[in-house]
């Protein structure tokens, strides 16, 4: 038996095949990427790693497993998958998921290559268990990858608590004690047991308010763009071979030291170390946003870029174009008991539905470029993106001054 | 100065006329009151105390006044109304407001009498304060009255971090850091700056979860009420003298051993005091209740439980009608700024009206006995209210079952 | 299963004899009772009760049985002695334990009584368990009973922790979670595990530290001493007939009601009640004291007191001496392995010497009064216990200044 | 005026010349050093910087120059010192210091130049502060030098508490506000005022405990000697051109990739990189190892590992001699107030030589090797150094055993 020390849960214990795995170059290479990426440019203090997180979500799906009384094989490969949920991330979390997808044209494939090649596949045939099965837990699949990734999964319990304990942003506090304890399988459906609706809900607050205070906080949003743009640079470099595969499997250090190696990123890359950041011209609402915009795909958003640098007259690095998918809430189908049926949350509480409104709201669309250029790179962009000019013009912009309205960056 | 260790805010300083007010028999009587009454017996360790939550809200007050740039005499009128707010609670805090409002026939004159008269007013006047506009602070009149009682109090700040900290219920963690500080005048308005719609939110979520999981939790529900008939029995024993104004000025010790000193509540405080508490028959949702008994007044109250304990042919004294009020939420009437203009939270944010419809659809009707009379009691209830007889009663009268639905009592 | 949420160890799950051992009187008794007594006089946060307490030393003997990998009716036993360890406290907790003990000359067979007879006897003997047996582990007897009571219990982790949550005072804070990992029985005896000395030596540091910070700093020894005095005119007074044992079985509430009701106690009481303390006009160290006043009992302390007040012509009601027996330290003896053997934690670590000696320089003997009277009892006393006057008076006294060197005191 | 939040002490407030300082490359760096280097490795939770603790130690020190009354530019050169204080750090914080000042020759002279050169020395001089005066705060030269560097100072405030916090160990959970608020000056010496005793103890007793558990755990020592090992390597190297003053300038990032990359240290580094680390041959107490070995210097260790892996016929690569130097305790000098006049706290406390002993007895010398190797290595060690060989070999060697030791490592 293994005990570690964690600062969220305390001591977790490792056993049986956690503890092979917890050797493997592949758990080991999470110590390596930070949970949240960029958002440490926001809170300084929110270095977290995917290590952690992955023993963190190992350790509530052992607490999940003992009370709902799953023993076994089936409780060994339930707690690998938890454990190995995120070996397939790339460098700096989800920041570059979309580039790397999109150049690799895979995502799920490779995460079972991680999971049954190498030394991953290894241990676990060691402890006879079936990579393949693993491989679908964490993709979410079967009765039992609902613990694993569902709706009420652990790895969302681990990472609401962990991200504020690191952040200081008290929203994500839920009681994911409670929340392991009440969880129950009726009819094959992994639910929360007789009054917990609010215990439901908690969990979907607390997400609601983390996501605009942390995960899209502007400051992050602007320096994952800057970062993504700095990565794709380096994979069309010419004097680089990095192709998207190899970024995929680089960690934070490697793929830091490539950015500032790298003659065509080194500027990019400067102003991250820096953190001398581009700013927002443009933040614009959904409804001010033309519908086909927000469709668009990457290749449009790139030619929109450069219409918008032209127009501005300014070097097309200057200017981002930053614009979100429209706002989803896989929580809402959370179930929960009441009056012993089976429920989806969305049908129960009237909170989902405000908390999408309220997501809809919180929406932006934003163009970003260095702070001199902001005036011009803004207006541009109203005109090429046929923006209503007072909603989308930050203020600053609109009124020619030039501080900031940020208050919560360092 | 005075430096005081709290278990919340840490050290707070006491200076001025807070440091004098501290050593008078009025604040140093709220030690011996509990900020949540019978909350106790759900949560062991809510045992914290009307003083400590004192001197955490003339903490918020201090550091919120700070930030508003308010000194001088104003300041020291608003810290000492800070310290005050809470000298007119009698024994239980607000679990026996109702009882002896009805009773004496007011509540705000016997504020304004404590601040006035005795040792309270003596130190006011020494520090030059008048304690009429103090007492106006208190009840959130003017314009810095908003500080000590309004939508964006501190006393709302201090007590949801507390009450999370003492139940151990995470759900209160709000960021009163973050949220003093972003208060602002506007037009003689007390508003949250730009930027903070989230953080409002924020605010009226922590008590929408408080609520059901913490301040109207069932049990504590039925031991307030059960407190209460105790309370009354006393006021009516022909064996005391203790009127309402008597029963207001007393404090936690005082009544718990008249309850047990008197005949006529020796029962009901026996069973307060080793927690063998009335159970649920009927627990009833607003739509299956006919909206007259919602209205009703006290006196038709008491009819309606003699009306039950008649048909179900048991001792009066073995039913209990609680009847809340109609669910509303002054929260919603929060001011924010959004692009340079004063909104109300409930105009900006879909959450304020999910939250309402949610306090609505959690608002039960509760009939209470003992264990052993529920089901006579329960369907005595059902016919004399005319209520749905599936919704209402519980499901151990219903199916006749001997089981409790309690999960989180203790 | 029954689970209760703790501010400090979050969910405790109580199962078995414990269930229906927390619905006797006898522990729900603790919920009135104050884990801290006076202290609360001094951090106002530390209202926590005897009830919470004895959850949380339940909840860690339940950890540390699961470590030992002890099961069946002997674990039954050890949770059932961890849950009642406490049964027999008086009101205020230890405040008042010396004065019953002098009164009713027995303590053990008291608890003895508490655990055998009533209800509390008749649920052990459902579940099969032999109170006397019970009654042993809760004096600390046997291989067993070194969990519940010994140099390496689950009462000294749990009430560091808990302390240390509702004082604000962080030196409590040991790793509670460790200790009961690293128990280990050798030859009979509880141990810790190799390579745990520092984990010994943290438990020691921790009370060494909350020692004169929060058990004994000077406000809470006087107002306990006041508290003693009053209790004693209590048991003396003509017009009550509360004798010892009695007293022993009121909880805080009726004690607290007596003294403000009996004649004798009013003055007393009032001061309590409105935190209007004696300060100290005499505090001396253990080397300028002569050693039979150490030693002396309680009579003689008595008689010193009228010598005191003679001399100083004031009402014998006015004065207090306040003598501690001689420092000691019992955990010195916790045993842990070190290369293969039981080792002392005294012969180990040079640490245990010196927290002796700490001990020892923090001796002091108390003479307390009214303020005003400071400096005629202060110079009386030096007369009568023959003191070395400089070491002896507090400045205020030696110097006639009126003002108090207390900072951390509310 | 610019806020950040922290996970420490939640908001900080940066003002003036702090504001400016943030901003500058310098500062900056410190995002990408961890505080605490290899002990992540034993502590995965453990990724805190340099960044978050400058900034926690300039608040700290904002708060006492607050209570020390010390305003104007003074108190600017104060707090832009503590800001500053570490900028001088090499990548891995302190360890690989022995290295970078053994080669460089120098230490202090760097640090002079990052704060008179470069852009630190320009947001000096642009707000009138004299770098040079700066600089000797830094190094804790005059009477304000103390607060930042000293016996006392607001670096080890912050650091006890944040390594607290991020480990998860709550030995270094410190009261920092206390000791904040009761700092002043008698005589120009920076002193904890009378009735700190207690505070000053609970500062060595943090550190004396946070040593062995954290900054001296046996695994961060090994890790750290493999790292030191590397990194001489890569500085060694015929294949890269870095030299000691281009090491000390990296940050983490640029080393991690620079010994991935280098031939001479991928086997060590890859070895860091999967946590497949060397573990003790020998473990040997002071009283074990002879005097000279103690007081060696480098180029001696260098060639008694070079004789240890003759002897054991193995790759020299494969053996590290760690030998810390003679245990010290600084803290022992802290001054506190004691009836009136200032005592050292070594004079004042048993519990200082306790504690000194207490390193004395903790000191070990260590030799390490690959697992495999360990009875050769360590039998060589024996022979080559001199030391008693039951007292040094670590059991499994001793005995032959394939076990480890360890408990709390991951």
């Amino acid at each position: 038996m293994k005990v570690i020390k964690d600062s969220v849960h305390d001591h977790i214990q490792v056993d049986g095949v956690a503890r092979d795995l917890l050797d493997t170059p592949e758990i080991q290479r999470l110590r390596n990427i930070r949970q949240l990426g960029t958002v440490s440019l926001v809170y300084p203090s929110a270095n977290h790693t995917r290590f952690e997180h992955s023993l963190g979500v190992y350790h509530l799906a052992c607490e999940a497993l003992e009370h709902l009384a799953i023993e076994g094989r089936q409780a060994e490969r339930v707690r690998a998958a938890a454990l190995l949920h995120d070996v397939g991330h790339g460098p700096f979390s989800h920041n570059l998921e979309s580039l790397t997808h999109r150049r690799t044209g895979r995502y799920h494939d490779d995460v079972h290559g991680l999971l049954t090649d190498g030394t991953v596949g290894e241990v676990l045939r060691e402890h006879d268990l079936d990579p393949d099965r693993v491989a679908d837990l964490v993709a979410g699949e079967g009765r039992f990858g609902q613990v694993v990734s569902g709706e009420l999964d652990v790895d969302r319990m681990d990472y609401l608590v962990r991200d504020a304990h690191h952040t200081g942003v008290p929203y994500g506090t839920i009681d994911h004690g409670r929340l392991v304890r009440e969880l129950t399988f009726v009819d094959g459906e992994l639910v929360l047991d007789e009054g917990n609706v609010q215990t439901a809900e908690s969990l979907l607050v607390a997400r609601a308010l983390m996501n605009p205070t942390v995960y899209n906080h502007s400051v992050a949003r602007i320096s994952k763009a800057m970062l993504r743009r700095a990565a794709e640079g380096l994979l069309d470099a010419p004097d680089t071979d990095v192709d998207a595969a190899t970024l995929q499997r680089m960690d934070d250090h490697d793929l830091i030291v490539a950015l500032r190696s790298c003659e065509r990123t080194a500027t990019l890359s400067r102003r991250l170390d820096r953190r001398d950041l581009f700013k927002r011209a443009v933040w614009a609402e959904i409804d001010d946003v033309p519908g086909g915009i927000i469709e668009s795909d990457h290749e449009t958003i790139r030619d929109l870029e450069r219409e918008i640098s032209d127009r501005a007259e300014v070097d097309p690095a200057n200017v981002i174009l930053d614009v979100p998918s429209r706002p989803s809430m896989t929580e809402s189908t959370t179930r929960v008991m009441v009056n012993g049926e089976i429920r989806r949350l969305g049908q129960q509480s009237p909170l989902v539905a405000a908390l999408r409104a309220g997501q809809y709201s919180q929406w932006r669309l934003g163009v970003y470029s260095p702070p001199d250029l902001r005036e011009r790179v803004g207006r541009a962009a109203v005109d090429v993106l046929g923006l209503d000019i007072d909603g989308a013009l930050v203020s600053e912009v609109r009124d020619g001054l030039d501080a900031t309205l940020d208050q919560f960056v360092d």
